[in-house]
């Protein structure tokens, strides 16, 4: 059997890759710069650029985040038995060029002044925030795109994510420590249209390449529990004060850890014989991170134990019937199920915080909400809630109403987005692989020859013997 | 041949976790609280709580022990070719219902003031630590019990480490900075204990699936090294004063490399061919870190070297000879060989802090030791040395009594515990696999059809074959 | 087939092991210690040595370089299919040997003062940069030298490293923050000068044994990624100012970022189906934090970036065309191309950072780059430029000089050296494996019996049947 391989893959991804690098040296080098261009340079202090001593604060997060992205998630995409490369390399790929042009977006957006972007490992932090968007999105078309499509996918999302999260963030005010609604729920429906519009009908009985092996696995099971560890990181990385960032970090081990647990409960709940089922601990054990997103650093340690049994809970069923269901029913084919980790938790999440707070923080946290809501609005005034500062038109039920809103809102634009990057991305131009080379990495990677999955095992043995083997 | 289960598996399972769940969503919902009740909520400051600032001192070493629970210790479990997933994913499960279980424990006991239990970063340390043991001793009977009653174990444990570890600190104020007595030494007769009682004698040549492959060897090689780069974290986390964090970070790192190259020497030394046991590398290059726990922020550097040598000594010959002749004549079976990674250093350990109380320290450290002492006797009295504020009573004799003591009373307190918690898990109404199915993963996991553990091998394949191959 | 083995590695490796272990416990006792000799010991500061508040920033900064070393250089260099074990174990052991090494001979060399060598967390870090050339060179002979040779290789090299660096740094007053030169240009030459030496012309034609699995090469992949994520720490560890540190770790990123970009582009353009080589991957995605070492803190983000680009172009080019040419003709085998990785990149980042100097950062850093030069120049003399003290002759050009100057040496001395070192290796006393061991764990370690490495596949079973299977 000849090996398969895309004619078209040469000829586009080098130079795409190749054209992206040069525009990107070319604005790095006109823009970027470490130095403040209000501060004038031939002063003695020039070295010496404000936002200076938050590097200790920020460097251990930003390698917390580092190694959920790179190692953790790397590792978790890689559950397939003939597309391990397919999941960690290509998420080096898209995870390095979604934060590069997160950086020049967001540079454009947030931080160009007097004709320079200052650059600070603040900006790094947030373009990585932003690029996990795009790495979360893929794992709903994963083994059935090219990088090329991948490429595609992340140079649509970032900006729209930008836009969205100002939306999000600065207009409607959300509160949102974790990025529940702005990371989680828009990559989620964003991926999951432009799974809809590249809907492989040939994927309805399953692909013969789509499994994995007890090594493939594992090793993804090690990818949670890396993104496990670092998730407090992640969820508290954006908190205001330092009792706000105490309270993130220890709600959200609360949630993955009541998750965990409730996803091992589901998990053997849901079999006949009572076993674990791997892609539920790879998943369901990270719901309670998603969910408490939106209000780990508002509710109480009881509050943060029950949301992540609920997202865990919710997440294990999802993985076994809602995902099937939507591929059959809605069309839409969700490889990782990124609507059960996600989605669904995000919705959890977001229900959650309004309901925490209409009734619970007021009377405790009521001064830390409004002191994040304060900080966050920069003018002082709401388009719609009017004059802020003072508090006089701020209640718990607007802000509720601000909550939904957003999360309305990011439904609606990432959805949208999605079908518009899947009309995109299905152009014959690009290349894409064929139906029998999904969730193969001898497209895309040299493998080794005598490599793993070219094995023999027991049962395959029999089926090529032309004699019958003794016994097995 | 029809893949065996476990049919209760499904009914206790999933119901002991809910209801263990369900019963902390009301014990967090209704006692836990980040806010300390001794403090009025209404004022301006209600949001700041005592102990904020070591937040930034904490986190960071919560997040290495975090990565030494959940991958390196989880990765080093998983040696086993058909347990990998027995290995990981149960020191999840069991890791995270040991935390919240020591949260609670310990809650009670040291926390639990105007019916609140306040709980900041601090307390979830506090309960890794205590989940420490649990983890270490399900290594005694791993692959031979049921996730059930290795919870049964942690349930069990848990309280006990809780008392004999205050009894260890409060009572007879041991000098013990990295908890080799409390942790290690206890956790490991603990499980021997449990291990006695459920004594297999259908194991006593071995067991036909207790094998491992290169790739599980290397994984939890990898999780080994995971273990050894972050005890340093483990060992400094609870020293005093900022110069005795420095010495234990290096003493510990100086243990664990004299004793990698003495494990190297001594493994190669007891293969005819020179060749080194991967088990032996597994382990007895993190002896020296247990045995050194004990006195890592007294000793001088040669002191760390010498007992790193001394510790990874008696873990390789531990292997080598004493776990066999545990097995055999004493009816311990150790799968994980924990008496010689946790047992033997530990003694070693207990043993050398003696020596450096007796000789050492009085001339160098000895001002350092009386503030050890006073700063864990809240009351300055002691029941048996009298008065201690002044260092009126206080010997270095005296000192290297308590040690002793502490060792003894911890040694007798855990095995017995472990009897009592071995026969309790031993009831024929907790489900446990059949003999034929230890270290086997199908009994809990959905694992996939085509595993690796299925592939035949030239040599199998010979046996397996009517006509003989060509040549091998 | 009976296993190889080597009657001598029983004799030698242990013995080498211990003697050495036992000469450290000795200079250690005798020597080390944690506390100043200038200082009183009765004195009630007795235990506060200066430089204490450093640990908070040095710590996480060691830690990261253990992981660096320890799980990603070690899982990197398990990417053979047959010498997983002798990647990540040989590393494991080679590294310790060469920090405890280091400790000794740089403790002599810089902090021996009043017969004592003060010990600080400092002077381990300081060791851990010196083991990193060991562990490249080693490198080049990877899988053809028993341990023995690589202690060998070892205990030469750290002293030269010492000397070198001292010259690079003290002498030359090279700017070089990363080590680029001192680091990664030293340890090159010197295994390509070791390599060199120990040229096999039996491996002209590859070796039967030299070829990677999907599963090795996804481990490998993994280490890369770890040294990708922590490499910033690495190229700021030695900063001297915040801001500094800042530049560094931002621009190590964009170089890595950029670098990754452009192998993945570089290597899907030199294969014929447009795919990517995996040891393309697991290299050059690196090569941009090597060559942006030397000027990391000097250099604006649009230099780094295109130097990230540049660096990788490099080492792509390297594997592909370098590396087969150095073989045949210039009879250098490199096993694991550090000619590509650290040797190109490093003489990019080198004339980069001339140009830098004569062209760039007067104007803008300046400042920074005297303060540099002055605070490593402790007499505020130098032998050639005279007196340094208000920078009467600094100038640009001399540092260029300087530079390019420390760049010379640093190769002459390292190929000296590798080359006095491989004529000691190949000394028939030590024990070396046979051609056809090489590249085999089962010479060094107790490998399972039913390995990985054993397993048939379909194309071999094929050729090992009496009668055909029906297909394939």
């Amino acid at each position: 059997m000849s090996i398969a391989f895309l004619p078209s893959l040469r000829c586009q991804l080098p130079v795409l890759l190749i054209l992206v690098q040069g525009v990107f040296i070319v604005v790095f080098i006109l823009f970027f710069s470490f130095e403040d261009p209000s501060s004038h340079f031939n002063t003695s202090n020039a070295t010496t650029t404000a936002g200076d001593d938050d590097l200790d604060a920020i460097f251990p997060l930003f390698k917390d985040v580092h190694v959920m992205l790179f190692a953790g998630l790397g590792l978790m995409l890689s559950f397939l038995k003939l597309y391990g490369f397919g999941g960690i390399a290509f998420n080096f790929l898209i995870a390095n060029f979604a934060i590069q042009w997160s950086m020049v977006v967001q540079g454009v957006f947030y931080h160009f002044r007097h004709g320079v972007i200052l650059l600070r490992l603040n900006n790094v932090l947030e373009a990585e925030f932003a690029a996990v968007t795009a790495l979360i999105s893929v794992g709903a078309v994963l083994g059935r795109t090219s990088p090329v499509q991948m490429l595609l996918l992340t140079a649509m999302e970032i900006p729209l994510f930008v836009v969205n999260d100002w939306l999000v963030n600065k207009y409607f005010h959300i509160i949102d420590v974790g990025g529940t609604v702005a990371i989680h729920i828009f990559s989620c429906y964003f991926g999951l249209g432009v799974s809809q519009i590249l809907y492989q009908s040939s994927l309805r009985r399953g692909h013969v390449k789509e499994t994995t092996t007890s090594n493939s696995d594992l090793l993804s099971l090690l990818g949670t529990i890396f993104l496990w560890i670092f998730w407090p990181s992640f969820n508290s990385v954006l908190a205001k004060t330092k009792e706000a960032q105490h309270r993130a970090i220890v709600n959200t081990f609360l949630a993955l850890s009541s998750g965990t647990i409730t996803t091992f409960a589901m998990s053997s709940l849901m079999d006949k014989r009572g076993r674990i089922n791997l892609a539920h601990l790879q998943n369901a054990s990270l719901a309670g991170g998603v969910a408490v997103g939106i209000s780990a650093d508002l509710i109480s340690p009881g509050g943060a134990f029950s949301i992540g049994c609920l997202a865990s809970l919710a997440c294990s069923l999802g993985f076994q019937y809602l995902t099937p269901f939507l591929a059959k029913k809605m069309k839409v084919q969700d490889q990782c199920g990124i609507h059960n980790l996600h989605g669904l938790p995000g919705i959890i999440g977001t229900v959650g915080s309004i309901v925490v707070i209409l009734l619970g923080p007021v009377d405790k946290y009521g001064l830390s909400l409004h002191e994040n809501l304060f900080s966050s609005s920069q003018e002082g005034q709401h388009p719609i809630l009017g004059v802020f500062r003072g508090g006089e038109t701020w209640t718990a039920q607007s802000q509720a109403l601000q909550q939904a809103a957003a999360l309305g809102v990011t439904f609606g634009v990432s959805l949208f987005g999605g079908y518009i990057t899947g009309l995109l991305m299905k152009l014959p131009c690009f290349v894409h692989p064929s139906k029998d080379d999904f969730f193969d990495d001898q497209l895309y990677f040299q493998i080794p020859e005598d490599t793993g999955n070219k094995w023999i095992s027991m049962d395959e043995l029999q089926k090529h013997m032309l004699i019958p083997l003794k016994h097995v």
